[in-house]
């Protein structure tokens, strides 16, 4: 069966070449881009290669019909966010995509979603494949990191402190309203919307915190249970305060009990959390200027395992860590 | 809805773990694998990075309910040869996949036969994503190539010999007959799904003709339409002489008309076309002897463009070319 588009067939060469091929810059890494077997990036001297890869399926991270050029943005945000957590350098990424139908309107809203992003971080789309079939979309991006500097998960230390950017909870509310789940007022939900289809990637506090963050890790599941990858493999434990835990503007004005569970197992934040000696206070402060993003102290790790969560007046409050997890829910 | 496995879950983390973790190599260039947010992987010193990434859609590339262990095969498989065709040397890669459920003997098998390759190749899974979904599987292949080494699509040059290894058109004969469009005795269908379910990535042959082919890319759509490709590159029109095509052995006892077709137009056949001076004829032949690969002349590229068809009295065959395109078939 042939797809047609304009009374003719919009073949797969012609749909890359249309949507998604520009020529490289002259003075970035891309030395080969689309059009070939593979890409070739040159990756900084004295640098290691850092890679992921993520994987969004419709009906799973995003609704049908979802606003594609917002899509666009989301792809590469959530790739990008994992460079930030590393502290790499982004360099360009591969697209690849399948479509139940080669759709032009949707396909430009799509690419200009996401070039958009990847021209606000300077990098290419190197390559790619295109493919009929369900709507899933799996970017995986390159970066660059000295690998001395690289931000892993297994460096930090009981009595570092547990830092996160932006805010917490509000992707995950406008997820709870646009399921039906809660009621928000139409401000309310753009507000928590934007955070949810919008994310930004921290990738300027990544690179501003190398040196300083001795573990960090991007908030995609639920801060809880991404701090509990630091804390297993970094083998410690923490203590939260609660009324530190900087809370989105939509979820401010929701009951405590509420705000809380969504900041700490919302998920879908693509913030940072990441932990630092207690000596390097100032310096955090400093990398969140110098980067433009808000960081806020939440608490220390601590030898013995587990996670504490206080309230104002250092009572423990009862926690459900509830990560999502792809296959349990 | 959870999923369930032997009556416990069967976490995201939990799958990755059991099927797909494994330490990295100690002497490789994975200097940080599965389990942070991004993998680190060194690049040889003086060398480019060479990056791929492809998309197998069930239902589009492969029959559901393939056998899996051949799919995790074919999955790095059609990736490997990329970097081939490059003349790329292979370092690692990751793997995306969406999943209806967390099957655990599908895994099983599909993880071995992923795993197998990459063992036979050297080469490590540095990370990956898993989601649920309809299947869909995306590896991105990582390799490395000196720049000037790397064996682009448009280096060909008219007087230079065009060139394929092993033997083309059996996995199309597969396919074929395994839609019913024509029928194969048991001993020829197993003899050309091994080809359509098991293709042979030629990365040894690949590295082997640095310095000598002028151009290369894979079979993976057809031969006259992934050489139009370096044509269209290089600039080049080409004539191919219909008897010194390399059949494929299954298909070599099918009819003169029928065979051509299918090893000119066939697909999936993941086999390296590509060109090098006459007077490197020899050295070609070196190549393929020392990456133990048959290499095949099958014509010259000339400048005027198109390409001619000649029978082995040099009269001019008829050709239809119909490479196949994802979003008009």
């Amino acid at each position: 069966m042939a797809i047609r588009y304009n009374r003719r067939m919009l073949s797969e060469f012609q749909l890359i070449e249309r949507y998604f091929h520009r020529a490289p810059r002259p003075a970035g890494p891309v030395r080969l881009g689309v059009g070939d077997d593979c890409a070739l990036l040159q990756i900084p001297a004295g640098e290691t290669l850092a890679v992921s890869t993520d994987m969004l399926v419709e009906g799973r991270h995003f609704f049908t019909g979802a606003d594609p050029h917002a899509l666009g943005h989301k792809t590469l945000a959530v790739n990008l966010s994992d460079l930030a957590a590393i502290g790499a350098r982004p360099l360009g990424f591969t697209l690849a995509i399948s479509l139940p139908s080669a759709d032009a309107e949707w396909l430009h809203a799509f690419s200009t979603g996401l070039l958009a992003l990847a021209d606000l971080h300077q990098i290419e789309l190197v390559g790619g494949d295109t493919t009929r079939g369900p709507l899933n979309l799996c970017v995986t991006v390159l970066g660059s990191v000295p690998e001395s500097a690289a931000i892993r998960r297994n460096g930090a230390r009981p009595g570092d402190e547990i830092w996160v950017s932006g805010s917490l909870g509000d992707a995950k509310l406008a997820l709870s309203a646009l399921l039906g789940e809660i009621s928000l007022t139409g401000d309310q939900l753009s507000l928590a919307s934007e955070r949810l289809h919008r994310p930004t990637p921290r990738n300027a506090l990544g690179l501003a915190l190398r040196g300083i963050a001795t573990a960090a890790i991007d908030v995609s599941d639920g801060l809880l249970g991404d701090l509990g990858h630091i804390l297993k493999q970094s083998d410690a434990g923490a203590v939260i305060h609660a009324d530190e835990l900087p809370y989105g503007l939509a979820l401010s004005r929701r009951d405590p009990e509420q705000r809380r569970a969504l900041a700490l197992n919302g998920g879908d934040d693509y913030e940072l959390c990441f932990c630092a000696p207690a000596s390097r206070h100032d310096a955090v402060l400093d990398a969140g200027r110098q980067s433009h993003t808000e960081v806020t102290c939440i608490g220390r790790l601590r030898a013995e395992p587990g996670v504490q969560l206080l309230d104002a007046s250092g009572r423990t409050l009862a926690l459900m860590n509830q990560s999502f997890d792809h296959f349990t829910s």
